[in-house]
């Protein structure tokens, strides 16, 4: 390293990569020369958008500039954070990215397509037959024939251009078609050159993969926390945004369309690809999701008898939907009721749970919690109000799965342990680490079955008395100190409380409530399941054995159940990738019975019941 | 009447009105009172557009408003015209529309619909059993079962108003759709609120009629002359204009487009029918004037092989066109190759010639000629440079068949005879008038079988040597007189020349050489032809006997001859009337050959030989 070249060491997340860079160079300059880390820049570079905060260890407080004066808060400044646009690189430097934003923790499915591969969107090369005076067909004929597609659809715009293309290129061209419409139509052989792009639309989290439909292969992902956030939590309060507010709709779906713009053309730019190679965007997510993004009236959603405008599975052109800076096709999944969204559809496709002789149940534990159970022959689904909870929400130092977020606890000599995303200083609790913690209470003894922490002289078990002494925080209302306010990220104690048991004493009930009643709606027992499948981003995390300690799932399960991630975005890819897996979605309908939940009297005496905890 | 009121004569073409308003009104508003006439007037009235002109009787110059200096020429002033919304109606007057863009003479087609009336786009009451917990389909759902249709596809744009109207209405609404595509939902009952435009889009004049899809009745009909006009004469000028100027193509579309909306506009306005009710507009023209339409490239068609974009029946929504006011679905006819359009397809249909045993000819005379001959088992046709002679282009003195042309000539006492259209001064010789100048000029013995004007003392017939000394222009190069200056619009003679008879023979030629080709191809002789049918604005006003004279059609098919009129607009209507109709078109487009006859020797040797006349 010479004298005109810097290192510096960058962590995002999980991933840490040692960087060279010439000593001039801005550090968005020098973060941009890899594309393994995305740095939000929309100003390119000009300090005037604010967007690329990042960390930098040994940042100098008298060096900051005008434009980060006026974009970074006084706890940002304090904390390190820079705009990496305003920073010379002219020393060596430790940088850390830390944007919930863009940081959400959700596993990428880089891997290939499993399956015969029919792209939802085709690339054909075809040679067509020039013209002659014994050949007069149209441009238009010409093609359908040399496709071999009747009644091809062909949109205005593409008739538009068609002859010059065609002339331009020889007449060797590439039809890019979507069943019995023709897309595009490009000069030679662009056959390797298509991709897809396909969205998990969470209330939470929105996650987009690209998919290389040549290949096969999901070539990048990326996340970000979804912008509706700021206008509502969860989906309730996202409608009552749009009945509330005159423009609350329109407002709502421009949030997530520019999101999904700006993420796909984050994934267009960092992998170089050809803009107009992309040519469709296949989407999941809740039924409310949906018609935020299509911008379709929520209303009938929210209150009884919850009825939506539409879940069936469509195809609009990106101009129907919005201010679109692609040209692509929008698709999605099919949903099955109001509360039980096309999100579940694509994982029931991506379990094939549809497909098997033995039942699965199907746990997808999101903003809401979603459970289908069944086989081959029928499938039975519910929505239950699980809350939040699980996403942190409600829970005193809850938070997402992100960067800094306790993620797994245990005991070692009595003693709580715990990691954090990231590696980094607690600054609260996840998911997977509210299960893990509500489990330690329960079995050691701290906490009873009805979900009470115990008086200190109702505890009998040492390990209890042990745990009491050493996390026990009287000042601090019924609370257990996780981590103490020396070594939290936010310089307060990271607790736990009894309000927080009850959250989740309400949102486990609900879950294994609805278990319950889907098993007595199909008549069948819990040891008739032969699988369990937990997805959703937090079921990528979650430990099974808590859950099962806290009767979140049947212990009996236990040898059974898997992890299946966020099978939301999976099997919005498969569908991209195979034409097959989209059209068996109808069939996923068809074989698909919603339960209501909120009329069923079986469901809510179980619910009352379930609220205990197994008892140790 | 009283002082107040005054009484003002109109004269429209062969429309006369007498009219009765207040003392203070405006002209534009007296006329406005009535929807008989229809009156440019985009300013609505404030004197800045410029397009309500008229010729009024007893104008007094002194009284010219500002405007009226601005937008009338001097010849026009001096002619008597005012602008209407500048004219106060404080005498009687005698008030003339003589607008050529308005006023093309094409009879219009005010019949009802002879058929089984299943109307393109459709309207359905339904009333749609209310959501409840037991019942929770989806707004789209519940739909589509009511309906009946599966796979019904519905825009965006309709799913984003739907919930509301399902809502406002109490779940009794009306459908309106078009095959398996949904193009509305309208609250209550609206299923006698259906109407359609049918257009057929001419070289040379544009036709619109308003129809009552609920009716099955033609309810009106606007016509004007092609705007493109102005940037070229015929199809092949007008395909020139596209490759010269950069926005050409442009250019051309918005003209048509913006004229059909204008047309559509006053139709809708005129018959007072809610802009809403109007769902869709089915075009027939020939294939450049489709390509123009669209805005899809027509160079192809230009020049050999002559490959045109597109030829297949389509539809799109209006906002694919370009910037169309309503909120329709634009249909077309499919069309047979680059030089026989959709407009003859529309013929083909209109005639029923295709489901006929016996063989017809079709001879479509426009800008260019069109012929089809052929029956149930096969249809034969071809598209000849006739040119547009017989709509007075390359005429001395020729114009359309509008105001002021002579369009009968006969010979009385050996002296020449003629009517005009709107039996106004002659202004010049339109198609019908040319045809019959040759015929008396061959039959009279004036001009021999080769065309050409006796000298004087060539002339042997009585009848001759008395037309040419009342008639002949010594001075005037070889030509006759028709009318004389000081009977004319114009000031001039109007006359017809040695060079005009040159043109009709060209143009003759072609289209009796096409019929031969035609008849060739199949096999057949003109005694086997049971039907000939005389299609195209022109055709509805030409004498069967002059044409026979001149060799155009073949005597000896005189009695199996029949003026069909503008089969291209009557086809088009019949396709919106009824889906079968339109569907039938496709088997129209397999049931017809195109015969080239660039590349025709057969033809071309055919064309020399029917250069002359016959003989008397």
């Amino acid at each position: 390293m010479g004298d005109t070249r810097v290192s510096i060491r960058v962590k995002h997340g999980a991933k840490e990569m040692e960087l060279e860079c010439a000593r001039k160079d801005t550090l968005l300059e020098a973060l941009s020369t890899v594309h393994v880390f995305h740095i939000d820049a929309s100003c390119g570079g000009k300090g005037t958008c604010g967007k690329c905060k990042v960390i930098v260890s040994n940042s100098n407080d008298s060096n900051l500039s005008k434009s980060e004066l006026k974009f970074l808060s006084k706890t940002e400044i304090e904390k390190g954070y820079r705009l990496a646009c305003q920073v010379k690189v002219n020393q060596e430097m430790v940088v850390i990215i830390d944007d919930q934003e863009k940081d959400a923790q959700i596993e990428a499915a880089h891997e290939g397509f499993k399956g015969s591969l029919e792209p939802l969107v085709k690339k054909k090369y075809i040679e067509l037959p020039p013209p002659s005076l014994s050949d007069q067909r149209d441009d238009v004929t010409r093609i359908t024939d040399t496709l071999g597609i009747e009644e091809l659809i062909i949109p205005l715009s593409l008739k538009r251009t068609l002859s010059k293309t065609l002339r331009n290129a020889g007449y060797s061209v590439t039809a890019v078609y979507s069943c019995s419409t023709l897309i595009g139509v490009e000069e030679g052989n662009t056959e390797t050159e298509n991709y897809g792009v396909a969205v998990d639309i969470g209330t939470t989290t929105v996650v987009a993969h690209l998919l290389n439909m040549y290949s096969g292969k999901i070539v990048d992902t990326v996340s970000g926390l979804n912008r509706q956030k700021t206008l509502g939590a969860d989906v309730i309060s996202r409608i009552e945004y749009c009945i509330r507010e005159p423009e609350g709709l329109k407002t709502l779906s421009d949030k997530i369309v520019s999101q999904i713009a700006e993420m796909v053309t984050s994934l267009v730019k960092r992998n170089r690809i050809r803009e107009g190679s992309l040519h469709s965007i296949m989407t999941a997510g809740n039924t409310t999701m949906m018609h935020l993004l299509y911008g379709t009236d929520p209303e009938g959603i929210a209150a009884a008898p919850f009825i939506p405008v539409d879940l069936q599975a469509a195809s609009y052109h990106s101009s129907e939907i919005g201010n679109f800076p692609f040209d692509v096709t929008f698709c999605n999944l099919p949903a099955i009721s109001a509360y039980v969204g096309a999100d579940i559809t694509a994982g029931i496709l991506a379990t094939k749970m549809h497909k098997k002789d033995e039942l699965s149940l199907l746990i997808d534990i999101g903003t809401n919690g979603e459970i289908v159970l069944g086989n081959k022959d029928k499938l039975y689904c519910c929505s239950t109000a699980a809350g939040p909870a699980f996403e942190g929400a409600h829970i005193t130092c809850g938070m997402g799965g992100v960067f800094g977020a306790i993620d797994t606890i245990s005991l070692e000599d009595n003693t709580i342990k715990y990691t954090t995303i990231g590696n980094s200083k607690p600054a609260g609790i996840c998911g997977s680490g509210i299960i893990d913690a509500v489990s330690i209470l329960l079995k050691s003894g701290v906490v009873d079955f009805t979900g009470r922490i115990l008086e200190a002289d109702e505890i009998e078990k040492p390990t209890a008395k042990s745990l009491v002494e050493k996390h026990f925080a009287e000042g601090e209302g019924n609370s257990f100190i996780l981590a103490p306010s020396s070594v939290s990220e936010t310089g307060a104690n990271i607790v736990f409380t009894q309000k927080d048991i009850r959250e989740v004493q309400l949102a486990k009930a609900a879950i294994s409530a609805g278990v319950a009643t889907l098993l007595a709606t199909a008549g069948k027992n819990t040891s008739d399941i032969a699988h369990v499948y937990i997805a959703g981003g937090f079921g990528s995390y979650i430990s099974k054995e808590s859950a099962a300690a806290i009767g979140l799932i049947p212990a009996e399960l236990l040898d059974r159940t898997e992890s299946v991630g966020n099978t939301s975005g999976k099997g919005a890819a498969e569908c991209s990738f195979s034409r097959e897996n989209y059209l068996s979605c109808n069939d996923i309908i068809k074989l698909t019975e919603y339960v209501e939940l909120s009329s069923n009297t079986y469901f809510q005496g179980k619910y009352m019941e379930d609220m205990t905890f197994p008892e140790y």
